[in-house]
């Protein structure tokens, strides 16, 4: 099965005035979709970010990757490298720190995706087929709460409406649990003063007994801050995401809290995970294949943290089915991954690529499509639309920070920050 | 593709008598061939150990796959390892320590290397490339040098001749390498003082300048000598194997010595790799999918050396073209598996269960079988052939130790020796 033809189509959705620790969320999300077409006719499916150095890299890489066999990773793999070379890229701070290697990764994961769902559809097995097969029916994903405007300043209020303190987060959270039944809940923090989202933290402890809960600033606080938020936090809290930047700081704060610290920010390559796990900075890799080099190379990375005895969850930025999909198969096949995964697609409203129907949520999980492939087919006339929003919004690479000093002139993304 | 019926077959083939630290090699080899078929009437092909313990697991594991999927390896293996519980099995000593986790991956491996050989036939392609493609089309293999005796005691002598010496020993590399080309020498050692075997590797460095060397004691030296061993080496060894049991040992002999360790003894599961990373024990682990749990595992395991540094090889038993298959596949499809593997195919002596022509040797390597699957095929007369040997030869299970005693009754097995 050889690789006759890749179609790299960028496209642009709708998204929420969503707050972190970088500013707020533009309003248009950007994702780049991959089309890899055979000799015999099959097309394979992959998404990455949208970012344009990013993307001018796939389209650079794709050309490489024409007269390959799908099954050919290592040699994709190999050319990907060889054109990336020492270039560093990525898109924004919030994915942690940005490595040539993790450059490979994030370019050779939407290819290696979708020559796993061509394989899958050549041979009539869903996705998860070719990663070991299935050791859950559904994958169970998070309330993904953020703080948020009511809705962008130019703009109408979206239908999520403000969650500007404790008491917006709650209503969110019921909102989303409604909604989809989630099961599990994430507040992303590194936003307002850490005693604020320790009340919010509170708050959903209370609102919601006995449910998960994780809090993410975002690296957003020092040493020091970290220690006492954790400490404060003693008895509600899951796991916490990220408090503190870099390895070293990870380490103290681990050492001195009650609850494990997990992360998506300062282990983001494998280059990472000697010194993280000989420092014992984590608890909790939040996975996410979109920069750990496709799904079996994050399945090797799986297999490294049940080894070592991390534990596993999946991390998410802004994504349509066609990750979603992905994701799904790859923690369906992952034994360790026990943790509910985070997943933006409450955020999208609707909006997707990928066909209806194929993708649902029941009781706060995704099924395993049933395949073969990854299981999603795309609307084209969504593709069209949502390319053509591209193509208008303005947006080419992703800037929550200067898009939130248009309306705090003072606001700065500094981390630590407090 | 579901699993319909699984064909156990024990079969022996001669084996000459090759000298170790545990005794001697008996004049029977034991090896167990597994044949899975589907409801599609595709036929995998699997080899393992033959002792009869292992045997007995690996009939009644047989039993409990039939109805699954070929896809379906995370619940193959969860059902073999709740079938094994927490039974240690081993069959002797020179494969490293025995753990619970190992006799899972033991009896698992066969099974899964038959549905990736399965899998290979239904996609059209080479078990390579199921996982991850080609990174060379032919892998290096290393001349095998055994002490040995001219032939078995009650026998005429074999072929091979005796290597009671320095000299015997050059000369047996001198045979392997005209018929195979090796470019890289492995000594077994641990059965002479080690002066002898000092002279012997120096008798091969000077018998074949520039060729990687190595040695294997298979754990029979103290610390203290390992570490006079391995400095009196310098300069003449590409690794040094397994010279002193465990793996506390191990990193004071590895602080010690010029040149990396190896081991398929002191680091025989993933449990044994995090103490052993964290104490620098080792800087070679020769993978051995017959132990670390099939093809798809040990590629994982690869990918986890990558990621700490730790260089690769691979281990080998007596075995038959089967495993040389997917020894061959699994190293061709492992880009940081440099080193030129371990083989005892030449003291098969052309015996085996594969029919002729799938592989060769060219220059010391094998070329990786075209395919699909494994690209090997059973020889149905030879098979026949193979189990009634095993049948009449009275061998049940290795025991290279009391083999010995027959004709050396004083010999002892204990580790350390020297």
């Amino acid at each position: 099965m050889i690789i006759r033809q890749i179609r790299i189509t960028p496209v642009a959705f709708r998204d929420p005035p969503l707050l972190n620790a970088a500013g707020v969320h533009e309003p248009w999300a950007l994702r780049t979709i991959v089309e890899v077409v055979t000799d015999e006719g099959l097309t394979g499916l992959g998404e990455t970010y949208g970012d344009s150095g990013h993307l001018g890299k796939v389209r650079e890489c794709a050309q490489a990757l024409i007269g390959l066999d799908v099954h050919d990773t290592n040699t994709m793999y190999a050319r990907i490298s060889a054109i990336i070379g020492d270039v560093v890229s990525d898109m924004h701070g919030l994915t942690g720190v940005a490595t040539k290697e993790k450059s490979v990764d994030r370019v050779f994961s939407p290819f290696e995706v979708a020559c796993l769902d061509i394989r899958g559809k050549a041979a009539g097995v869903p996705v998860v087929d070719l990663l070991g097969g299935r050791v859950r029916d559904a994958v169970p994903y998070s309330a993904y709460l953020f703080y948020k405007w009511a809705g962008h300043p130019d703009e109408e209020p979206d239908r999520f409406g403000a969650a500007l303190d404790e008491a917006g987060v709650v209503e969110q959270a019921r909102l989303l649990i409604k909604e989809y039944g989630f099961a599990s809940i994430k507040l992303k923090g590194g936003v307002y003063h850490p005693d604020q989202e320790i009340a919010a933290i509170r708050a959903l402890h209370e609102a919601f007994p006995g449910v998960p809960l994780r809090l993410d600033p975002n690296a957003a606080w020092t040493v020091e801050t970290s220690i006492r938020v954790g400490r404060e936090l003693e008895g509600t809290l899951q796991y916490l995401e990220d408090p503190t930047p870099g390895i070293p700081g990870m380490a103290e704060v681990a050492a001195a809290v009650p609850m494990p610290l997990a992360t998506n920010m300062c282990v983001v390559t494998p280059d990472h995970l000697p010194p993280a796990i000989a420092s014992r900075a984590i608890g909790v890799l939040l996975l996410d294949h979109h920069y750990w080099g496709g799904l079996v190379r994050s399945s090797h990375i799986a297999s490294l943290c049940d080894t070592f005895g991390l534990e596993l969850s999946m991390h998410s930025n802004s994504h349509l089915g066609i990750s979603l999909a992905a994701m799904t198969h790859l923690a369906a096949a992952t034994p360790n991954l026990t943790f509910a995964c985070d997943t933006h697609t409450p955020w999208q409203n609707g909006q997707d690529v990928v066909a209806p129907g194929a993708l649902r949520f029941s009781a706060g999980a995704v099924p395993v499509p049933a395949g073969p492939g990854l299981g999603v087919e795309l609307d084209r006339d969504a593709l069209a639309l949502m390319s053509e929003q591209y193509e208008k919004c303005g947006i080419r690479a992703r800037d929550d920070t200067a898009y939130m000093q248009r309306f705090e002139p003072a606001f700065s993304a500094r981390r630590p920050r407090w």
